[in-house]
């Protein structure tokens, strides 16, 4: 198991940012983060998500005029913004990622639905991969939910199957921008042992 | 950052378990494991997910109908089984997960599928916390889609506002029922930097 310190990392002392230090995130630790967050699990291997980081001035302002305004000037300074998206058609590599049932692909392509629920639930588990796999990289995470989805889609994945989950801000935290931490259900309110 | 060792236990070596070791897994552990899990982002922390740990034989029994053919039979010989649920009514709990704005709680009151999607975006978030934190704390995981949603809300959550989610059979996993690891997508298949 992980030590006290790991648990620190990943959950006890991580917090979500909304300031950035001006240390650069090279494109080497966005390699890192997903060779980490690839083995995480889905249902039959689909790994749907697919994560466009935006890095440029001229991408982020593509990007703006998608954020609340809560969430634009945090994310117009922050190094990068990993739009996390999944994929309709994540199905098409089944036969890489399932190679031992070559039928896989049509348990998906027989129903939309099916599909597009499996690619919003597993590619949703990958986007938390992904943020837990930052933070063992020793990056912040700052998710957001507040964003014109159909906005995004429209600018980013136009004539594509991709569709934006949420955004997640990535860099080096400035912790004097940190609000109080919030509580939590304890655990009588969130879980049982039957 | 975390070392190595960490990177592979949470991510790089962990699998996805079929086949269970007789060692128990005590109630402490549960309360450890959601101890770590509360502490991942989610949206406005509204932290819609609920945890049902299956344990005994008689609720074993009751959740054995929902499963599919391919998971019954390791599903009944786990440890435990986690129902992950997300709770439609998590606004509920909003002035107290997010005390600085009392007026929280009617961004989803006011509209049914923004709280349906935040339910179910943020639970299956809070669903991978769970799994990391589980492997963290030396338990493996055996996370599942393949089981009957409707029938484990009738026989779970009759008259109530919780969904279920996925499965997660949880206790020490037999190495020697480990299928081949199957493989990732690359960087380039699944992400892109602008």
């Amino acid at each position: 198991m992980l030590d006290n310190r790991a648990f620190d990392i990943i959950f006890r002392e991580a917090r979500t940012h909304n300031g950035w230090l001006p240390k650069p995130v090279p494109d080497d630790i966005l390699r890192e983060l997903h060779d980490l967050m690839k083995w995480g699990p889905t249902s039959a291997n689909c790994s749907p998500a697919r994560i466009l980081f935006i890095r440029t001035k001229e991408a982020k302002e593509r990007l703006k005029p998608a954020l609340s305004s809560a969430n634009r000037d945090k994310t117009m300074a922050a190094p990068v913004t990993a739009i996390v998206a999944y994929d309709l058609k994540f199905y098409d590599f089944l036969p890489k990622l399932f190679p031992h049932n070559q039928t896989a692909r049509s348990w998906f392509t027989s129903d939309e639905e099916v599909a597009r629920i499996t690619a919003i639930r597993n590619g949703t588990l990958q986007g938390a991969y992904m943020m837990i796999a930052a933070r063992a990289l020793g990056l912040d995470c700052g998710p957001m939910s507040g964003f014109d989805n159909a906005k995004v889609d429209a600018e980013f994945f136009a004539g594509q199957s991709l569709k934006s989950n949420f955004l997640c801000n990535l860099g080096y935290g400035d912790p004097s921008k940190l609000f109080n931490r919030s509580p939590r259900l304890s655990f009588d309110e969130a879980c049982k042992i039957l």
